[in-house]
């Protein structure tokens, strides 16, 4: 069977990509969304010209000849408008921040001073004209475009929000996505233990995936190996605007995803990408026009579950109808968990953050040597759970213990992935590779400065 | 007047750091959150010997002469127990997870085989004992501590956490913040625009920083340059587990934060610290006998905030009461909101993140080289705004645009902190340095893979 390479797999998810829209979102509640409009400044900022120091406020000429004495003729803070004009000898103790009175031409540190008295100061340092002083407009002229429409809201971009007095504006409305586990052998949460069975981890390993980007999914449960149990629960996830259904997409001859998935109208894209962990990895759509509506869904003869009911009933965000124009994308992820999350790190996540309207979709990478020797996987792309520690030359990526894909514990402890290419002849230790930062990895525990 | 060095006050503010307890969490509400208890194993898992591959169990010994025909006797799926035991010459079709059957002690990949009949398959390869079997046990054995007190749960902790059916576990307990902004001149998002005054960015430029460490924190609003009012907001902030104070720390005659905190009962450790931006640092801890109790902040006289007040009737998590050992730490920022963003990065964010028992305190970093020449400064820790780009050499660092700290875009638009050492004497353009990774810059816009 003909595998598809990692990026070929990559390029036709993202070439199916629509984004589902806008809405507006309140800035106490706008981290981590896109814009999806410009944002404009609505004065100029500083409004005039103001001093960036604690001092006094001169005429420059006045003071060429520092060391000189002149006359305090008022105080200015921040918030006071001055309230006269400096003469020839005359100066205005000033705030950070506060308006720069007219005459004034630049503004003399407190160091650079010694006061006499309540009413005379020592200037002792010359100084150019606009020094210490931001003149009017220097952060942004009434009218500029200070955001653009795709940026991503950190930190930094809500202060600018607030700056501009921002309180609601346009963001992309994030996917609704829906986690299905399929498989006679698993057993569900709140199910006792059955030592026969295997736990569903999928459901929740997945959950937090798509959480970390900032999404709240909607777990629809476990499917048995039943066709038409099946149906009724693929049917009930293709409401959403992304599926993703783990297990049942391997070779095996109890797999009913395939044949199911296919008779729901669903068009797919692909079965196998060339990837170790994950490459029984499928990916396809269903077209706009077949999105089941909330009436046949209802109709369905199976109870929903109870994560499906509450999603029903759900708030202004829940119910917002899918974008007529986008379908439903449906991504069919191994039933092995460790499998099904590099899956979902590789393509779902690249997927969600441009339906999010996100021009960043991978994972930051870094360089580092691998500490042992990484045997190769002819024509896969590897995914190795890799975790980071540094010396002086930078750093180091040793495999998290046993990559068996069985084991969840190798991706409990990773720091990043480290990518093998396909191409690859196998990696010497001390060879340098690119390795994708994981969640959690953001922060370190060395400190990130020295004196 | 003596300057701390940056690593003296991390180091002052990192003694004073109490964790605040612990909570249960409930999975689907636990990712980013630290585990307070161990998580050990409840079964086996695999719970017995079963299938690495889609393909048949057999006895190695009957296929060391390969290509060698068997008989089929059984076909076993994920979930099912076998029901026979393999004889000589026999073997059954298993599934990927599937318990191996008795008498077995190998699995063929069904790509080494070739079915002759529903009945009867030839196989082509010879394989040791144990080929593609996954041993009871693999993963964890029961009562096997898997995940230990202190981990930061990330979606691979949510999966080990399903893995071992932990729906509810212990977490340690956010930190409750407070956020004060201060001064005359700010003017309040719900106010008219004002040209003579200044946007009240650092509320919400602090607020979505400690909302970017998975806390939400309680804006007390704006106090005015009055002594009775600011005390009055400052008593109501003491009541929370952490307040930040913006404005009013620096030198000038019109600051009354100094005074009015030491009123309170407030320990300050110190006042300044060599850094650029943000040298008007301040830290200090009011003792845990001095915490203000709800009566008294009740009794005060003015009216308290709208948000004050939702957070008094808020949800559970809101009315922990505080840590009878912790006190309040309270932090006294810059007004200019690029230097107070960049001291809640270097010092406020390592305190909320070892308050919520993170290991992990700092952002990571990378090394990069500088696009440009960097001036030193004298003496202090400099940190520069700068966006990264890459070549085939590695990550370049570019400042974002001008450094004036005034400027908040530089702030909204860099994807890291460059760090110029205290006892730096410049850096021409080329030399390596560290670069702080900020927020949104866990993703890239270059894909981290290739074949």
């Amino acid at each position: 069977m003909k595998h598809l390479q990692a990026s070929e797999a990559l390029h036709i998810i993202l070439e199916a990509v629509r984004t589902p829209g806008t809405e507006q979102a309140r800035l106490e509640q706008a981290l981590g969304r896109v814009l999806a409009q410009d944002i404009r400044a609505n004065r100029d900022l500083p409004p005039c010209d103001v001093s960036a120091m604690d001092g006094f406020a001169v005429r420059s000429a006045d003071v060429a000849n520092a060391p000189v004495i002149l006359e305090i003729i008022e105080d200015i803070r921040a918030g006071d408008m001055p309230r006269n004009t400096l003469a020839a000898g005359q100066c205005a103790r000033i705030m950070t921040g506060a308006p720069v009175p007219p005459g004034a031409d630049a503004v003399i540190r407190v160091e650079d001073t010694q006061e006499i008295s309540a009413s005379v100061v020592q200037i002792n340092k010359a100084v150019k004209p606009g020094n210490d002083m931001r003149l009017r407009g220097e952060n942004m002229f009434i009218g500029d475009v200070v955001l653009t429409a795709g940026t991503e809201i950190t930190p930094g971009v809500i202060g600018v929000l607030a700056t501009v007095k921002a309180a609601q504006f346009a963001v992309y409305r994030r996917p609704r996505v829906a986690i299905l586990s399929t498989g006679n052998e698993l057993e569900a949460m709140d199910e006792p233990v059955d030592p026969n069975k295997i736990p569903d981890a999928n459901s929740y390993a997945l959950m937090a995936q798509v959480q970390a980007l900032g999404i709240e999914p909607v777990l629809l449960g476990i499917a048995r190996d039943d066709p038409l149990e099946l149906e009724q629960y693929l049917w009930r996830g293709l409401e959403y605007d992304v599926l993703l259904v783990s297990g049942g997409t391997s070779v095996g001859v109890h797999d009913y995803v395939r044949p199911t998935i296919e008779k729901l109208g669903v068009i797919m894209k692909f079965w196998r990408v060339a990837i170790r962990p994950g490459h029984p990895l499928a990916f396809g759509m269903l077209p706009p026009t077949k999105v089941p509506q909330v009436d046949a869904v209802q109709g369905a003869s199976r109870e929903p579950t109870q994560a499906y009911l509450e999603d029903r009933q759900g708030g202004e965000q829940r119910v917002t109808p899918q974008c007529a124009a986008c379908g439903t994308l449906v991504f069919g992820l191994p039933g092995n968990p460790v499998s099904s999350m590099v899956c979902v790190e590789e393509f779902v996540a690249p997927a969600l953050r441009r339906m999010m309207g996100n021009p960043r979709l991978y994972r930051r990478t870094v360089t580092a040597r691998v500490a042992h020797e990484v045997k190769f996987c002819p024509g896969r792309t590897e995914f190795i759970r890799v975790q980071l520690t540094r010396d002086e030359a930078g750093y180091i990526a040793s495999a998290t213990g046993t990559q068996s894909s069985g084991v969840l514990l190798s991706m409990a402890r990773a720091d990043g992935l480290l990518v093998v290419p396909a191409n690859s002849t196998g990696l010497a230790a001390g060879a340098q590779v690119i390795v994708q930062l994981l969640d959690g990895t953001a922060f370190q525990d060395e400190i990130g400065f020295s004196e």
